[in-house]
């Protein structure tokens, strides 16, 4: 299934480990990542969903090229904005509208720290009726509260299993 | 100035009669109402907004035709769809993302109650730099709470007069 | 009703001044102008819009703050971009994406003259079903081809008339 | 590099043919497919795409899983609604206006037969700047017109190679 990642472009550095820890979830359990292309929470969960997925978890060797795929759609109309971790940047010229894109293609949504731009990536992506996770962001209902990359994955997980993946 | 009010599309009576109030108050100030156009909080205060303005606040008479612009920042493509006190209807066809143009419009922002949607508004709105005053709606960081339609057009008037108008 | 008026932003004087005379033209008939907001065509159609309307048709006097409204989409994120003639900017921060926005809130569109810009709201026009008429422009399958800003406007009412307003 | 290739989504066999051998030689040259997600003209190039990239330039066996990524930017906010040759389907919600998205991912534009859609998408992608060639399409100043896929291949490679990427 596809995440959709969001989070703030400017964070401290245990909120960037967070979020590439995030990426190397989900590449393991081998879901693609979508999100916003630039840097900080976008840059740090696509490092990391290039870097899993490395079979560690099925006892394969890792291998140069392993990793999931990783879409940026981005608030420019200059792909070459993506970070350099976006396997599929998207330039869409949309400024903050793209952020409705951002969580429409994903099936759930996992929001990690994140200001501004991530509480309307979080209410957007409920209008759209999409699972929300999060990790140390916004406390707003309809948002489930989780303590680790793992227990986002995990509900995001069980949450589209119960409601069906995004149309 | 212009000021997005932004809402919940399906609401009780009492919400509806604080936005009512609320389109009267921005009506009799003098400020244009930009919103997106639909029903709920959008159609009251736009109702609101077209019957105020009479000229109350300076000992004017009521006059047919008083009451300030309103403009409707649709979702779908048909202007038709816009409620019947909306003056200037804008068919987008962006669906949801069309919330960010409803707050970049607009050079303060008030939510009344409302769900997701309004969330990613509120959120859009200060990711633009615009100030937001709330109505018993979502307890965010940012939104400034007010207790009655006047402290939110009194919040965003000092706002704006503080900051300048939205660009 | 409302005719959408597109063409390019760097224009020759006598673009200019059948611009200017076309808005006038559609100020005398009654009609609110949409466009792009910026520079060019764009700018002198306003112009003589706001000129316009001046009851010169009807024989009334000529009143100060006369002149149809025109409403100016703009592709920047900034209302503050559109050009003095403007009564009603809309920004939107989409860019060129904004081109449909501009077709699809009128219920017919003249273009005048233009380039890549105006042959995309010529499709886009076309493509949300809205007859379009062009004074020296592109000359594509599906656009009138008329001589002047009277034969424009009138082939706009004729057709609008005969086929219904925009949803 | 990416090709952006506009076309209708109602097309007659021939045209269907057409498109599908533009896929086969975009494939076989390593190109990346930019298209609407659609059917017609969008789901037999994405078709043909899928199919070619098979090595028979190269003198290697064909094998299954072979084909170039195909990107379907969609006008609706289904990422289902694309047809079953898109690999990366994004799902955007923008109606028409998504039609700025479809050329602004690819560095040049190839577009085959089509009416007033890709007409607007002909505009948009020369208002971005991108090369565009042309198979039986609008005869418009700035398209070149070409005569078969291969010659339509080779005017993008030559107009990228001359004038950079899109950004």
């Amino acid at each position: 299934m596809r995440v959709s990642v969001i989070g703030g472009s400017s964070i401290p550095p245990d909120t960037a480990a967070v979020a590439e820890e995030l990426g190397i979830e989900l590449a393991e359990r081998g879901h693609t990542v979508v999100c916003g292309g630039l840097g900080g929470v976008m840059e740090a969960v696509c490092r990391g969903a290039r870097e899993g997925g490395d079979g560690s978890e099925t006892g394969d060797e890792a291998e140069p090229g392993d990793g999931v795929e990783t879409i940026g759609i981005l608030p420019t109309d200059r792909r070459t904005d993506a970070n350099p971790h976006v396997t599929t940047p998207i330039a869409t010229g949309l400024g903050h509208a793209r952020n409705a894109l951002v969580v429409m293609n994903g099936d759930a949504a996992i929001a990690v720290n994140g200001g501004p731009g991530t509480l309307s990536e979080i209410g957007l992506a409920l209008a759209h009726g999409r699972p929300v996770a999060g990790l140390d962001t916004h406390d707003v209902e309809g948002v489930e509260a989780v303590d680790s990359p793992a227990a986002a994955a995990e509900y995001a997980e069980r949450a589209v299993t119960e409601t069906g993946p995004g149309p």
